[in-house]
């Protein structure tokens, strides 16, 4: 049997669907991930642009909307493992323009921007005390890397039990293998993994 | 530029290294997941095998050993997202003999056999607390799947900040496209994956 | 000036208010707990007893129903710091009666029953994500003891941003200081201290 | 029984006992938590001399050091059900001096200072990663307010299982009953109370 068989014997790869209290998050579209000489490449600048329409119709339908960047101590008094595996990540210091937003996506200023130093976006963050406030139970994953922080924050919103989106086109990855391998996994285990026109056709009915 | 040229420029993948107080967690080990039937299958016997020599010498050594298992209620009151995703593992209740860790690595009495209902062995577990009162430093991760409760315990046990080991014949999946797809990413990004030759000469070395 | 003008001077202790989604959880309310010559006195039959009418309202409404247990393996492998503190809670092992909730509050099958090792409920548990599963917004916390468990658990809720209730008949402890002391400072910044019946009207108000 | 006789029959207040790798927190010793007419007062004053002190010391023998600071979004974005209770913490924004650590215990380059928005210096944020990474088993734990952030991070240290210290001279709080109270409830359950100067004995004797 090849993969597909094993997981339809198996029945893996179910639908979590959707709830009533979508809220959307932006994993580091930061201007590092997006810059093939630092952490980007790819086919993160699709994922931007697709994101930067999804994001102006999160707006008008008032979701909830939070962003990630990877901000470390200018010091570096705060890196760990995850800068021996990757140490490009420590120079993503608070003044460093490779840790801001890029500026397609610029943040409103009630909009919730999270400092992460770990991949996944609810590691040592609030952002699920923060969904919690405003009663989300639907989670959408944008962002980059697809391979790194979205599939990090993708399993810990399972584990939080909130049903978790992942629009193919708005999430991006430096190279394409990894890119591919973890839509795959996070679509079997974790989220559904669906196109933006479906997830917009969701967010466009329930409102 | 290849996969592996963009990582090599990016300079991912650096190693995590070793300190000085390992312990040894073997994730979901239990018949369901040896079960071709039900959620096995692959190279998941294999990575029992090797498991079980490693187990062996990690006893010899005496360092802290944790199994997990995936166990729901009976009435199934404290299924969520998971589930959805994989609703065979909603069988997996205290009773079910597919829950029982395989008898190839049956626990001995002084060991931690956790219970817990996400993918990572961390999430709603006392794991990390577990190895902090032990001044746990380096976490060897062995179990299955590779692409599922490895990847999310290896992602979570770097975010603790514990030195990761993946000694890749002890870890193994169902498929294995994903198995491997897998390996490269917590190699790149969270753990150092290693012979367990390798694994268990630095183990010798240390006591 | 006394505690009470400080504090009402800064304006501490303001009201968090009620949601729409309550759940009720039910600390600890175990046979040890109620047991003068183990870890229990004072006024934790009260507690219990007024904790039963309004679990039985609870159960009318068909708010979601959680207890919690404290569990140690029977080998104490999982013991640590608290149980330097406290050395008796290391004896309340799965098959100890001292363990098992009180027959006057006996859980129904389709009532989750979490067992823990640490003061707080949430804490190395699956509470907030089987609270986000069912979209609880509020919290109503029973209990005992009120300067412990309770209190710790009544913390985490309020930082994981559920509206907190704790009625305050339905509440004990083995001491009555500390149990005055724990409502006061719990009041004062965490959760909404009020009696059993304006909790009562509140839940028949909003079902 | 009074409460002594009871704790003492029940034999609460073991002591955890010390370890080898001490680390140091400052909890929320920040302008607006020492000044009375915002959220201060009582004997925080007291402890922070006492605690510029022990600073002192815990610097020269190269203690891991870590400062807390309650910070929110300009926006008040991220404020939740804390400030319902404490309006005033709402005012605590990255601009505002009342949110900077008092100059008295001015952090170096190479501390931590950790911003949160939650009562425990752990939740939602990486303290516990940053000691794992240095391997520490004790956690000092002095600041403001005894009967707030000092006891939740307390109640989180203990559940951790770090052996959690408090000296007694270090910790302070806007008014003396919740001071006093809460030493008395953390020393029995959580933390070993004791004196700065048998603290400070234990420390230059394991260096």
């Amino acid at each position: 049997m090849n993969t597909s068989e094993v997981y339809m014997k198996q029945n893996i790869g179910g639908r979590v669907g959707r709830g009533e209290r979508p809220a959307l998050v932006l994993v580091d579209f930061v201007n590092g991930f997006n810059d093939p000489d630092l952490l980007g490449g790819g086919n993160i600048p699709d994922a931007i642009r697709h994101s930067a329409e999804l994001l102006e119709l999160a707006r008008t339908l008032s979701l909830p909307v939070a962003f990630t960047r990877v901000v470390y101590e200018a010091s570096n008094v705060n890196t760990g493992a995850f800068c021996r595996k990757i140490p490009a990540l420590a120079a993503l210091t608070e003044e460093n323009p490779a840790s801001e937003i890029v500026p397609q996506l610029a943040p409103r200023a009630d909009e919730y921007i999270i400092r992460k130093s770990q991949a996944s976006s609810f590691f040592g963050t609030n952002l699920a005390a923060w969904l919690i406030w405003r009663s989300v139970d639907t989670l959408i994953v944008t962002g980059c890397t697809t391979s790194g922080c979205v599939r990090a924050t993708v399993i810990d919103s399972a584990s939080w039990n909130f049903r978790t989106i992942v629009p193919r086109e708005c999430v991006g990855d430096r190279a394409i293998g990894p890119h591919e391998a973890n839509l795959f996994d996070m679509d079997a285990k974790y989220a559904d993994v669906e196109t933006r026109a479906s997830l917009e056709s969701y967010l466009r009915g329930i409102f």
